[in-house]
């Protein structure tokens, strides 16, 4: 983990490349972009690089994979850089700085990626546990630094490792879960926005829980007051539980998973609200069918679907997609009341997402006020030249009478 | 006022014109769209008149302009509507019942025109006192229903009319701004986000406050625990007191109005921190160039200015004062320090804004995350198929040790 610079492999962009781009911050050059000879590409994935222009100048000291479309990203503008516990702890404690500023409480994602400064890591904390996703080959490689790190810059007891997910399969990485250190004794309860959400670190999707719509749920809290209040898509809780510790009366949780619900049941529980919060399970189409056939209406409704568009082939169909959710919901919506859409798709950006909820809106024979728009929580920063990627968005409409 | 709709006159749309659009909720007519004789030509600002299709069809009541390219404005789809005191009343009551879902206190803006289904009319409250801006000739010439309406259904005791601004010229209307009742006696105190603002509604700009960054506010007092805070461009003070109900330890507030800064100082004493605030007048580029020069740097920094590209003409001299705003603030952050950028241009969209913002922070040497985008306040809602029009945009960044 020590390697001396002079020892390091370099890669060389090619001429046309934008040395300019990574020079301004650019933090990902494709395989397209190197000069690839038989050396480059027997570089084992996860090793760390000296990143040269076409003149043969320094740009960067990179971890690259040959395996994967993103040859090298960038870790370090500074030559002499060590890879090794000591640097993942300046950029951890870096990290760290920015969420104590935002939070009182130790409950948040401490590392999101490249616009953190450790490309492709992603750590989510919670109280005493840190849950590492490390979806680059370069960061896999160095778990158990990165770990210890972790544990010495935010004193956290429990490690865990959670290597499932779409991005590990693009590095050609495997899925694997395992506790590094310390112990996971069920789930965690996580308090945000005055709510308590239970978050299963070891069995849940993602990290167990989503920090990203913390600023979403506690704009819904403030429409919530005396409300009934209709979650879809609704995993551990989240719109609901928010909106019952915003004062909302009853909350319906529906999701297709029995063990998401049985997790919001235990939050509104752990709130002591368990009376207030129903579930119902099933695919949330046919939910949503059934309600407007029951004649159901409630005076916010949110739907905080999965990515419906992860990548662009997918877009066409994730559209049409998030307008049927639209469509759905909005009839559940009483004369005045308020409907959330969220859409976590990268490919779906702001303007399309919000054209294909304005015509669901529109064909289910409403109108409405657009009154909101979101995005993911300060503790996900983007990088500022790739933030149009932001992937996640919020649309909160009130539908007129 | 009460017009029978049988004695209405008749415009019609152009066999080409999108009729569609219109009956999905479009508000605006252009001139071009209309089949105008010499007779809708003659129309009077501000008249009630049937919109037709090319087919004779019924589509919507409309107010006039002949003056205006926006020829028509949308009023009410039911041909037999009749635009008096009780139809602003419906149209205010059902403005009033979100705003008192948003707010504890009665400061807000309460219509945000064509979204609020009163086009071309904003209405700010002020506890007892609202303010009318009558920005289109139809509302102009009934503004005495209209304040009638406003105190029936708000129970306010002052109504004033602020006849100023572009956007009346553009209507051919002059500028006046009078009280309609009550009486106002001197600035009027405040209370947003915990801060104490002074607002002048006789001599202000625009209302005297500007409630659209509310939660802009919000947001960077999240960041403002302990701080020392620069406030540039802050009228009545703006983020600056903000920071201050926040815990910032200080603040200093630069604006080139001396009125403005006095009102900002008088807020400062209101909340008992006229120790805390400082204040510096002057052109916000000089006195930035001054305070980098004498080396001064801040925790938190804001940029809030008058908007540089108001329509499109102005565009692209207006992203580069955006650009320099950003250029110049930069190097007054410390590292790990906060800087948020604010744009209320209409013709600057969120991509070019932000694009603008990085390169002055990227020109000043600086590295950068985008930790917050934010947007007007929820009662400033938005027409769905109008909201990329979104005036106001505040990105708020990190920039990196």
């Amino acid at each position: 983990m020590t390697e001396p610079s002079f020892a390091l492999p370099t890669i060389r962009l090619k001429p046309k490349a934008n040395a300019r781009a990574i020079r301004h911050g650019a933090p990902w050059i494709y395989d397209n972009e190197l000069v690839t000879d038989r050396r480059t590409k027997a570089l084992a994935p996860g090793e760390i690089a000296r990143l040269e222009d076409a003149e043969r100048t320094f740009l960067a000291l990179v971890a690259v994979n040959p395996k994967s479309r993103i040859f090298a990203r960038v870790l370090d503008r500074e030559e002499t850089a060590r890879i090794d516990a000591d640097w993942f702890a300046a950029r951890l404690g870096t990290a760290l700085a920015h969420r104590e500023r935002l939070f009182d409480a130790p409950f948040y994602r401490l590392v999101h990626a490249e616009a953190d400064g450790l490309p492709g890591v992603v750590v989510d904390r919670f109280g005493d546990t840190c849950v590492i996703q490390p979806n680059a080959a370069w960061a896999d490689g160095r778990i158990e630094p990165l770990a210890e790190a972790l544990r010495a810059v935010t004193g956290v007891a429990t490690v865990v490792m959670n290597g499932t997910g779409r991005a590990r399969g693009l590095e050609g990485l495997p899925e694997e879960t395992r506790v590094l250190c310390g112990a996971v004794d069920g789930p965690v309860p996580v308090p945000m926005n005055g709510a308590t959400y239970m978050a299963d670190l070891m069995g849940g999707q993602k990290t167990g829980l989503f920090y990203d719509q913390r600023p979403n749920h506690a704009f819904a809290q403030r429409l919530a007051g005396g409300a009934r209040v209709l979650d879809v898509f609704s995993h551990v809780g989240g719109f609901a539980l928010a909106a019952l510790a915003g004062g909302a009366a009853q909350a319906l949780s529906v999701d297709s998973s029995a063990a998401a619900l049985d997790l919001a049941g235990k939050g509104a529980q752990a709130m002591g609200r368990a009376d207030d919060l129903a579930t119902r399970r099933g695919d949330a189409f046919d939910v949503m069918a059934a309600l407007a056939g029951e004649g159901a209406r409630f005076d916010v409704v949110i739907c905080d679907p999965p990515a419906f568009a992860p990548a662009k082939p997918a877009l066409e169909k994730g559209l049409r997609a998030y307008e049927r959710v639209a469509r759905m919901a909005a009839p559940l919506v009483r004369e005045g009341g308020y409907l959330g859409l969220c859409s976590c798709s990268h490919a779906a950006d702001l303007d399309a997402f919000r054209a294909s909820c304005n015509r669901g809106i529109g064909r289910a024979g409403r109108s409405a006020q657009l009154i909101h728009t979101g995005f993911a929580g300060a503790d996900h920063p983007l990088m500022p030249q790739l933030a149009e990627s932001g992937y996640l968005k919020a649309l909160f409409y009130r539908l007129m009478p």
